[in-house]
């Protein structure tokens, strides 16, 4: 089973990343008001049951893919939307 | 308008932090065959016109979100799914 977990920045965090990309578009003329930069990670699993993807790929994020304290996370597994 | 633009790299090059990734979720004991690495630049943009906000996130592509040789974009562009 295929899925994607988008990894971002909690509202209220500083993400100077976000801050130079958003910079950078407007100085292009782009009518941006906010960007935030996060990251993703494509995983292929070993699974074909929904639950049981979404909630190995919960212990994953806890165990190393995002930090809660500073991170949202958002799962989405294929054909799922 | 609010845009999410998911960039990964293409098939076939190379992702040496994802492979990281997955090596270390199987070293978890993960069921996890592959991981992928990529970004995400959640946008703020000051239009309303959908088919508008996918033709400048195209072209902030072009101009600097993604390298389109070594990278993919998908637009999410909100209550578009």
């Amino acid at each position: 089973m295929k899925a994607t977990v988008l990894v971002r920045p909690k509202d209220g965090i500083l993400d100077p990343q976000g801050e130079a990309v958003g910079g950078s578009l407007r100085r292009l003329a782009f009518p941006v008001t906010q960007a935030r930069v996060g990251r993703l990670v494509d995983l292929e699993l070993d699974t074909s049951d929904a639950a049981d993807a979404r909630a190995q790929i919960e212990r994953m994020c806890a165990e190393l893919l995002a930090n809660p304290l500073i991170e949202t996370v958002e799962i989405q597994l294929e054909g799922d939307d």
